[in-house]
């Protein structure tokens, strides 16, 4: 997508080998114009499969769901939540999620109310990187029984494992910006 | 707001004597017309009042801080993050807020260079409570010297001190729907 390739290129910073910041437009100050087109785009590629439910996790990932969600004609939105420990009840599916930015396994959850049995589910997040929050959301919707119709993500770094695993496990992905490597400082994208 | 009024009574929860429950439509599920239809009703209360970008807190405000953006010509969105620690960093403003609901002080915090002086914020929230949030996120405005021009509020906890002692700052707060009480699980809300 070649409004966030421009974004990334221009305001975008590399850190080391693997950070890619993009807290200036994406993840701490939000660019709302941009945000919406990302949300058009991924509805474009994802409304021939039919979603009903847009699911993503706390905190980031909020807003380019609800971006996508409204570009898909309002279907609702449903954000799991992130917590230290395993919450003792039936009514909840969750998920261990490893987090390698923070160093610490977090849990993720959904109400199990909100994702009723046979919802064909979008999974919406801003980044792919070891893709474990995605094999998250995969496993709760495993648990309500809710067929997941594919994986939309806003920048993928694609020198991590996460997308060639989710894409090994038959899964349609499609990231509107791929970053191949961080070098000196700069950040190099795969052509679209 | 009339759309919200009829959400809250046909879906909300009371719990006890001040809890509001509205995940189902609001913070954990999100129905996503009614939410873009919140923004679009805090723009119109907003508009005249010029704002250059909506602040928030993460998590569950930046939904509603989207939408309300994306009605006042795609303004840029800024999230506050929340901590468990000050940050040593002459680059952060940051605010202490204890929460209630979860019985703690975290820290909430801006990078500076993301409102930069003289921006005129608009506050957004999906709740309103006992106010510390809001006052937090003040706060930080105070620190990088942005005039806050209002706060836009989902719902407020009217019988709770948060809207009270905001108006008696002479802040501009308007909120969508307002709970005068919780009395049998049944939701009050006052008159629009």
């Amino acid at each position: 997508m070649q409004a966030l390739r421009e974004a990334i290129m221009t305001q975008g910073m590399g850190l080391g080998t693997d950070i890619v910041k993009v807290d200036m437009f994406l993840n701490h100050r939000i660019d709302t114009a941009l945000l919406f087109d990302m949300g058009k785009e991924l509805a474009e590629r994802f409304r021939e499969d039919r979603p009903d439910v847009v699911l993503t996790v706390e905190a980031s990932g909020i807003a380019i769901a609800v971006a996508a969600a409204h570009a898909l004609g309002d279907v609702p939105v449903v954000f799991a939540k992130k917590g230290a420990t395993v919450v003792q009840s039936p009514d909840v599916a969750q998920a261990k999620v490893y987090s390698f930015t923070h160093k610490r396994e977090n849990v993720i959850r959904v109400e199990k109310k909100y994702l009723p049995a046979g919802s064909r589910v979008l999974i919406i997040d801003d980044f792919l990187a070891d893709g474990q929050a995605c094999q998250g959301m995969m496993a709760l919707c495993a648990q309500v029984d809710c067929p997941v119709v594919g994986i939309g993500i806003g920048i993928e770094k694609g020198f991590m494992p996460g997308g060639k695993n989710l894409r090994a496990m038959g899964v349609k992905l499609s990231s509107l910006a791929v970053v191949t490597a961080i070098r000196d400082g700069h950040i190099l994208l795969a052509d679209d």
